[in-house]
């Protein structure tokens, strides 16, 4: 484990010499501490804790573990064990679950032989590459929608620490900078967890972009006095009319960017769109622990800014109607305007 | 300096056997703590560390600080004193200095006799009693015009800890709970002093009114699933046409009642209209220390949320246009719809 400070595009997940190495997001934005996975319990470990997250990195991470298992025992049994202990560190994330089957299928192969080390590598750096694929696809239309826009607002984290590559939201932005096109960055604080101060603004320091933190109730004030051109953010699900179910407060930006008449674009790849949900009317709010309300993540270690007992409400994420979507980014390409035809165009044929 | 814990309203200021006792604020939620306040300086003292704040509740202290000052030097020398230290605390609140001349000249009278100490405190007292008073007439309008709606949002702290009596938006929560109104009140924590977590909440769970804290980003999205019936807040300034400025955030939260389709009301006293300002376009934001937005008051003092050096940004207001406004309070009555010509009714000849 060592200290290691430097500016450039933040890389997440490494792969080399048989090691995975992780940056560790629990120390962020306070110390860059890169953790050296050897195992598929090191990797588990570093999913459990946090250390990795965001689904599409922690599912890469997850595929590499499957390949550290093999590397040292290349058993059925010890397949089967690493897949257990991989899907149990994080049992809710779609992408952890999906990635470990896709490695262990390609380690197995059809025959009864033991699982293939080498195979089970090959995939999980395919998954890798796929995704770094798609982060740069969606970077490159959504800097081709918001060409002319010089200062934006995000809001979470959206970034290459939440997702391989550049991340979804953040790719565009970091896009568009590399364009020479960014005078500003507006990224709210996201409270309760703090993504944007912790680490949203983290990422645009090491890429030099030009940002200003801010607290999340003072995106809409802003937005009114004309601070920002646009407003794009990530999303979680993505219903078949277009309505967005992203980080809470998202709802709240693109009712200020509508008021405004600002662009208000949502990023993320087409795999987070649910063709089975019909509206944002169907999609279930997580509640979180309401005690996540009654402190935050500081320098120090977890403080306290309510008395414990106080009671609270954590719902995780808000949904935005299609109707204040200017548009839909994806890795395949923009729906402006997202509707059920267009999504469906989109997607294409299943 | 005593720790006194008990239910019931609070009581921010009292002055008995020639003492001002005040609660401690900066303690606040984690102690109650009073400060006994004897001489002009103490209560300067107080009002500087923001041990009394909100600036109605910082007129009535200085009144009775220029009161205390003559109860032992009952002369002119000190009377000029007392004035220029009090007035000295905090230079830009403009309560504080009309507050302070108010009781001087009272002391003073028509002559060149020595200032007298009991007319002071008859001043400060009558200053203390009209402000009650105010506050009760708002807490009435409020909760007449409000009577239907059990489930109420509010943002900051607008309660008996910001202006003498029960405050104002907060006032007429109380009122309504008295009534036996109120099934829930949904308080923002109101990032970043968090005057919602740190002061709404401990006087909503003194006055035992079912409440929900819930961070800033959370509201709009709650106000769009139906959590709440109506949204009340107070204000800092009104414009002569009904725009608001109140504390950052307010504005997302008219927007969120507005498409929500209920109620979203600003309680104020009349003498937050300033009807030499036309409109909100020519309400001054303040812009606060943006190191504000990096940290937050805790149990264990301050603590750092962002690494020091983050640039940021700490409008503390924003500007919420009367058309989004569905009633304005006062203690003179309520104005539904504000306009330049139901504001200026309102007001009366001048």
């Amino acid at each position: 484990m060592t200290t290691v400070a430097f500016a450039g595009p933040v890389v997440a997940l490494r792969f080399e010499d048989d090691v995975l190495v992780a940056l560790d997001q629990t120390a962020l934005p306070w110390a860059e501490r890169w953790l050296p996975l050897r195992t598929a319990d090191d990797v588990a470990d570093a999913i459990l804790r946090l250390a990795i997250r965001g689904a599409p990195l922690i599912g890469v991470a997850a595929g590499y573990g499957v390949a550290l298992a093999l590397l040292t025992d290349p058993t059925a049994a010890e397949l089967e064990r690493a897949c257990a202990v991989l899907k149990g560190s994080r049992p809710t994330a779609v992408n952890l679950a999906w990635a470990v089957d896709r490695v262990a299928r390609a380690a197995s192969g059809a025959g009864d032989h033991p699982p293939l080390a080498a195979a089970a590598l090959d995939e999980a750096r395919a998954i890798h590459a796929e995704e770094l694929a798609a982060s740069d696809a969606l970077a490159s239309h959504g800097a081709g929608l918001l060409g002319s826009s010089r200062r934006l607002m995000t809001h979470c984290n959206t970034g290459a620490l939440a997702a391989p590559g550049r991340g979804t939201a953040l790719a565009v932005v970091a896009e568009l900078a590399a364009r020479g096109r960014v005078e500003l960055v507006i990224a709210t604080e996201s409270r309760p967890l703090l993504q944007g101060a912790r680490l949203t603004v983290y990422e645009l320091a090491r890429l030099g972009i030009p940002h200003e933190l801010i607290v999340d109730s003072a995106a809409a004030g802003l937005i009114a006095r004309g601070a920002v051109d646009a407003v794009i953010v990530g999303c979680d699900r993505v219903a078949a009319n277009g309505d967005v179910a992203n980080k809470v407060g998202t709802y709240g930006l693109a009712l200020a960017a509508r008021a405004a008449g600002i662009p208000f674009v949502v990023a993320g790849p087409t795999s987070t769109i649910d063709p089975a949900c019909p509206s944002g009317a169907q999609i279930e709010i997580e509640e979180r622990d309401p005690a996540e309300v009654l402190g935050a993540a500081s320098e120090g270690g977890r403080a306290e800014l309510a008395p414990a007992g106080t009671r609270s409400r954590n719902p995780a994420f808000d949904v935005t109607p299609a109707a204040l979507v200017s548009a839909l980014v994806t890795e395949r390409g923009v729906v402006r305007g997202p509707s059920v035809d267009a999504i469906a165009t989109l997607l294409g044929p299943r």
